[in-house]
């Protein structure tokens, strides 16, 4: 028998898809799928699907979904709401098994017109056999099965990370973003109204799929409570939750954007307490939480050793710590002075955090490294460092060997590391910023822009380790 | 009689400043103070001084402080801490007044050699009649007098924000993001251990400084409670703290830095309650205030109109709104018709988060500011824009259409309002925020990297309003 989490599989293997509303015009979401598609190099069929054109990027374009020659397994809509319902009928009857529907104009507009459209796509969906991903959503993202609803400028490399994103822009703000962030997907669900396919499903799916290791989610609303709950309380695997919608304002835009019922919040806690489900309050916290759970998920206590530069940024970031709820502890005294034959101690600091000149030293930071990883109470180790360093040390750029020295760290030490990159804002420092993040994510260093998000991130990694 | 303020007055208008330890080495402190006077440059006498040059860039440079032909009324020490409490009687006959000074190596390090020192430093200044700033802190930046701790890659223009900071890396990140971010200073001073002149007496300056509307402080520990107190009550400019060492740990890291009491922190918590100065906890969330109160002083109330694209965003924006104290209050039912007749309601919302598709049609997007900013119960409105937004619109690219109806915007309306860059973190992207928040500064209206921090930036302006 088929576990449930099976039962959605086949979504993500088409043999075949149509893109209807396929475009060259690249404001148009028939454009992105279609370009997608190509620079992901889905090895399927595609076929694009628009009346005003013969061919679309060299592949041959079909003026209705009825003229394609082969059977279509997964049709994505990218034209309006109400002939989206019109197709319907044809996409069954060439076989597709689903279609997702970028369309608004539905139920979330809280008009009659809408509402009834609604029921209308969904009544033809069920009569044909075909399943809905959507509305008013972006649809499948699934790099390792060559599914793409954004342009391969977002990483083709696939990943661990499995998301169901009500939001069609705050899934695009996931796969933009987190990519450069590092994170690596296995699969990506935007649902939107979710009339017919919801987030209990993906939620199910998500939490069997072996490609999956860490299950995150922008949720507005719940169509199903108990089941939602039930498949939460099964899950083996941390689930990380950005609920949409807390506030009244906030639970009326939801209405507005998807036509969800946002619910009580304190429905939401009561729900994020008995499951032990993670709970994050914005996209960005999202994409923290994931990155840590993705490079840092063994995490063997609270014991953080904090290194870098600054001796006001080093109260803050113990400030900032402690706040998330991880321990700063006191270095022996031993250690501190082994540390000061390492780096003279006027400038530095040595008590954890450290607060160190050795930093651009590649000897003394790498010893430095080396001797507070290898204390037994020591259970992570967080580095910031400031990008615009101008400073030089023997003719060479410090940040360079304060670069190079953690890139060795990162493949040497065994314990759970971080790094703090803060910028001043400039535009030489954000350009590096986003090379230095690049090079780091290569050897498995996940980097915050704040010391107060990293510790937030792996304090959340150990809430679930130990929930 | 002098008011309290007007003691310290002098400080900041030496006619001569003798730089000890001025350098041409780029890593050198004593480099900075000689190329950030030159640069700002500062119209008295600048006398470098290093026994091993006989010239830095240009100008005449002196072996010691007493070859120094004329008066010295300020000395800017680089060098290390025991020659520079050799120098302070030869500072005392050269008629200095003041002397800041960079080294660390005195109280701080909680050695006694080090206390030993600070006492003698103390000692000899009281002796010889001069005041000392620091030690262990980076002195002063007055841009109006042509003063700079810093060199003029960061804004030589002045404005109304007055800042104690006491620890010297915290005190060059608020120039250095303070001013990209839209800063401007009337003084700042980075004061170390404050063994002489202290935080009390800086806030006291700045209190009454007339070229101040604005105070800011980044503090780690209080020499004289009491004082300070007694300074905050009276104090009639909003006076935004961030007080660094509240956990365990940063106190710890407190006072191994400027070798700080930091205090309890429910005295601290009991200390803003009495006194209506505004607590922040991260030099981040500083900037964040500062930029509120230079910017958007005068808030009537707390509904905001959130105006931006995406049905995800706005739900966030809302939450995040509402969380930071502020209403989001739903727009009347005749301006949502109003606001549908000048775009099409497809794909757009209007209840308040406005998410409307007509951001970057100007004329639509210009007619929607209008008509919501005219409405009596709106009291500021907030943006949020993508950076990374690739549209087109009749050839023209979408953000750069958005920009100049903000910009116009931001000439025309007259109520508070706040604009949200986010991006994605792609080069690009963050090239264009600097670009956009460059030109956003000079129509006067402040950025944020998210809705969150603007909307707590705000309702602090508020608070102190109401207080």
């Amino acid at each position: 028998m088929k576990k449930k989490w099976q039962k959605l599989d086949y979504i993500f293997h088409p043999r075949s898809i149509a893109i209807i509303g396929a475009s060259a015009n690249p404001i148009a979401k028939g454009y992105d799928y279609l370009k997608g598609h190509l620079e992901f190099e889905f090895p399927g069929e595609i076929y694009p699907v628009n009346p005003q054109a013969s061919e679309l990027f060299g592949l041959k374009t079909y003026p209705t979904i009825r003229d394609i020659p082969g059977r279509v397994d997964y049709v994505m809509s990218a034209i309006p709401a109400k002939p989206t319902v019109e197709i319907i009928d044809d996409c069954a009857a060439k076989g597709a098994k689903v279609i997702q529907i970028f369309a608004a104009g539905f139920s979330e507009t809280g008009e009659e017109e809408g509402i009834k459209l609604e029921a209308e796509l969904l009544s033809r969906a069920r009569h044909g056999g075909i399943r809905i991903i959507g509305p008013n959503g972006i649809g499948l993202h699934y790099p390792k099965g060559r599914i793409a609803f954004a342009r391969a400028r977002f990483s083709r490399e696939g990943g661990p990370v499995g998301c169901l994103i009500q939001s069609g822009g705050h899934a695009w703000n996931m796969v933009s973003s987190g990519s450069i962030r590092g994170i690596r997907f296995s699969k990506l669900i935007s649902f939107g109204n979710a009339c017919d396919l919801n987030e209990t499903d993906f939620l199910e799916y998500l939490v069997g799929d072996p490609e999956t290791e860490i299950v995150v989610g922008y949720i507005e609303g719940v169509k199903d409570g108990f089941r939602f709950l039930e498949v939460l309380k099964e899950a083996d695997k941390p689930v990380i939750i950005f609920k949409g919608g807390r506030s009244e304002s906030g639970m009326r835009a939801a209405a507005s954007h998807t036509g969800s019922l946002a619910g009580q919040d304190s429905t939401w806690e009561a729900l994020f307490q008995q499951t032990g489900a993670i709970r994050v309050y914005s996209l960005e916290e999202l994409i923290d939480v994931a990155l840590a759970f993705m490079y840092t998920p063994k995490i063997a206590g609270r014991n953080v050793a904090i290194i870098g530069v600054g001796g006001g940024a080093s109260v803050q970031a113990a400030d900032e710590c402690e706040s998330a709820g991880l321990s700063v502890p006191l270095l022996p005294r031993e250690m501190q002075e082994e540390l000061k034959t390492i780096t003279p101690p006027e400038g530095s600091s040595f008590p954890n955090p450290v607060d160190t000149q050795g930093l651009w030293r590649p000897a003394e930071f790498s010893r430095t490294i080396e001797l507070i990883a290898a204390w037994d109470e020591v259970d992570m180790l967080l580095f910031h460092v400031l990008v615009e360093l101008h400073a030089q040390f023997k003719g060479r750029s410090a940040l360079d060997s304060i670069v190079d020295t953690l890139t060795l760290a990162a493949k040497r030490v065994k314990k759970p590391m971080a790094v703090v990159l803060q910028t001043f804002g400039s535009p030489p420092g954000m350009s590096k910023l986003y090379e230095l993040q690049k090079g780091f994510i290569e050897v498995g260093l996940p980097a915050y822009p704040s010391v107060a998000r990293a510790a937030n991130a792996m304090s959340k990694v150990l809430s679930w380790g130990m929930g």
